[in-house]
């Protein structure tokens, strides 16, 4: 008989909901360590199968689910598993998220693609032991010239992995220009910070650029510009772009350059620049807020609505009146109840009428399972500031 | 010195926020019947200016703010605020809300245009003192051809106000074909039921219907037949529209007809149809479901989410591998966590893998205040189900 993680009474009502974590606290008892990395059924206490999934004792998350029924984790369910998740994205281009885990049953595996490059993130010990057939498969499937593993999250540290960065090919991968949603950005896709381009974000640069026409952009968190591209390229009136990474403002700027639009990029605190132009008469006519994930845990939460209430404030009093705030968050652990409240605070406190022009989600390449809440992570509003 | 309604300690909050809105309970002292329908400032306890409003003893929302400033509800203050309103839906084409109360800082009036009619909906006392000026206001700013007023919604009856149906120019309004995205609607404006046409989900229906093509697709509360028509439209296999109303049944197959488009309707119990089925095999490749409003009262909540999950989770079993279902609430009293939660639980039940496609709301002409909750009523989400 195989080896089953048994839950605790009244444990299981989130998995069996459909949820597929189990947490420590929810065992009955861990299984011993020589079972990290494998594949164990789950079972209620009555002995009832909850599914089969990957199991590592030193995270938290000590289980996550690969399928209701009894499963292996071999060939034949890796590519069953990554032709599902490649047909969910037909249609979408060929820069977008792939594969994203829990989302597509490969839990811990994020792929990545960029035209003819993979980029492949792994975050389980499980998937981790399956790099070489993924990445044969993954090659398979999809035809990639290359494929890089961005192997330095520190979310691996959590399942007891080392941090690694490879090619498939075993060569360097070359930076290199590539044209996404019609601009040239720089990619650096093995070098760069995290996996160079967010693609989460490219429907929203078009969202927001349609109210650029004419107006002075302020892209407070610019990273390497793409709103601020797309915004210049929409006949902004002016468009600055600020960002405190001093690298992400260079790339902004050759960018911007490449592509022959008109922005200036500054590397600052963005916090320190609103708190220096606080005494200023509003002048900017369309802010975009996109910043880094401020919560990082739960317990980071309450600071980081803070700070958060705070931006939003300082940005709808630097708008001047029927001004466009574009304001993002990509904080797994803020709840959209709580975003709201934050921007209603805001506004009260700015004394701005502040009505929703549009409501921003994940693209449909990084789907949302209903059952998992934790699968979202981004969300935003198109604001008209009065 | 000007009548001023007194706010208990403490009672503020909301209202210091940006809500707009005060309940009887809290107020220092109503005032007397004689101000009702009439306007006058808020005052904290300390008598620091919250606002001005129109007030209502006989209501349980005694207040409601025009504005924070000081104001008077005339000429002046109304030509104002319906500018504003229009100028919020510059270029949203001319089957649109043009005034949506509180939103627009007209607390009570709700005006939806129907290409050169304008039907008005008046909803507490002061804006039903104003409705012959509003009348004059609206067609000299909108050049209507005709006004109708339909004030005969319950919400009147919390104010005190008897029902009516009457026009501008005191002939009756003839039902008439208009043509909206595309497709020619009956219209009756004055007899039909609502406002005849709901204006609300119009993205909705060409959201839904990329989807359709090739799949047989099942209107579960099809009204006069829109989500039907544009799926029909864009190439289904198969449509069936149903619903409760016979006189919403024969309307949907009359505008199928005028189209040329094939779809059927039938006139069911909805709840009672899907228990009909319950032992078929799934045999819809798109489902939608866009019912009346199931809460409307906060108490009739739970029932509500009951009903809900009820309904999604039979519309899942009902669906292929792989479909779609479009689902929606226009619930003022439903949060979004309980959609989801329902939706959650729907999908758990019913052993199905359930990804987010689109998140959907209210189009921009609904404009929700984020300082004002209530004024969203409508979310969706068009889900893949496998």
């Amino acid at each position: 008989m195989s080896v089953s993680l048994k839950l605790k009474p009244n444990a299981n009502a989130r998995v069996l909901k459909g949820h597929p974590w189990v947490f420590a606290n929810e065992c009955e008892a861990l299984l011993p360590a020589e079972h990290d990395g494998s594949v164990v059924e789950c079972r209620d206490r009555t002995g009832r199968l909850l599914g089969t999934g990957i199991c590592n004792s030193k995270s938290q998350i000590v289980w996550r689910r690969l399928s209701r029924e009894r499963v292996t984790l071999d060939e034949t369910f890796l590519r069953g598993a990554l032709e599902k998740a490649l047909a969910r994205r037909q249609g979408l281009g060929s820069f977008r998220r792939l594969v994203w885990s829990e989302s597509d049953d490969l839990p811990g595996l994020v792929v990545d693609q960029f035209g003819d490059t993979l980029v492949v993130q792994i975050q389980t010990l499980a998937m981790d032991r399956q790099a070489a057939r993924l990445a044969d498969l993954l090659a398979g499937l999809t035809g990639a010239a290359e494929i890089i593993f961005r192997n330095d999250s520190n979310l691996r540290k959590l399942e007891g992995l080392a941090p690694s960065v490879t090619t498939r090919s075993g060569k360097n991968w070359e930076p290199r220009w590539a044209e996404i949603d019609g601009f040239q950005y720089w990619l650096d896709l093995q070098g760069g910070q995290k996996t160079g381009f967010y693609l989460d974000q490219r429907l929203q640069h078009a969202a927001v650029a349609k109210y650029a026409s004419g107006r002075r952009v302020l892209d407070a968190f610019c990273n390497q510009g793409s709103f601020a591209l797309h915004c210049a390229k929409a006949d902004a009136a002016t468009v600055l772009g600020l960002d405190s990474a001093f690298d992400a403002v260079a790339q902004a700027k050759k960018n911007a350059d490449r592509n022959g639009l008109k922005a200036d990029f500054q590397g600052v605190n963005v916090f320190d620049w609103f708190t220096a132009q606080r005494d200023a008469a509003p002048a900017w006519d369309l802010i975009i807020l996109d910043p880094p994930p401020f919560a990082k845990s739960k317990s980071a939460l309450e600071g980081a609505l803070r700070g958060y209430k705070e931006l939003n404030l300082r940005a709808m009093k630097a708008l001047t009146p029927g001004g466009v705030l574009a304001t993002y968050t990509c904080s797994h652990h803020m709840q959209d109840s709580q975003l709201r409240e934050v921007l209603a605070d805001a506004a009260a406190d700015a004394k701005r009428r502040v009505h929703v022009l549009e409501f921003c989600h994940q693209p449909a390449d990084h789907p949302v399972l209903v059952t998992m809440p934790e699968s979202e992570y981004l969300r935003g509003y198109i604001l008209r500031v009065e």
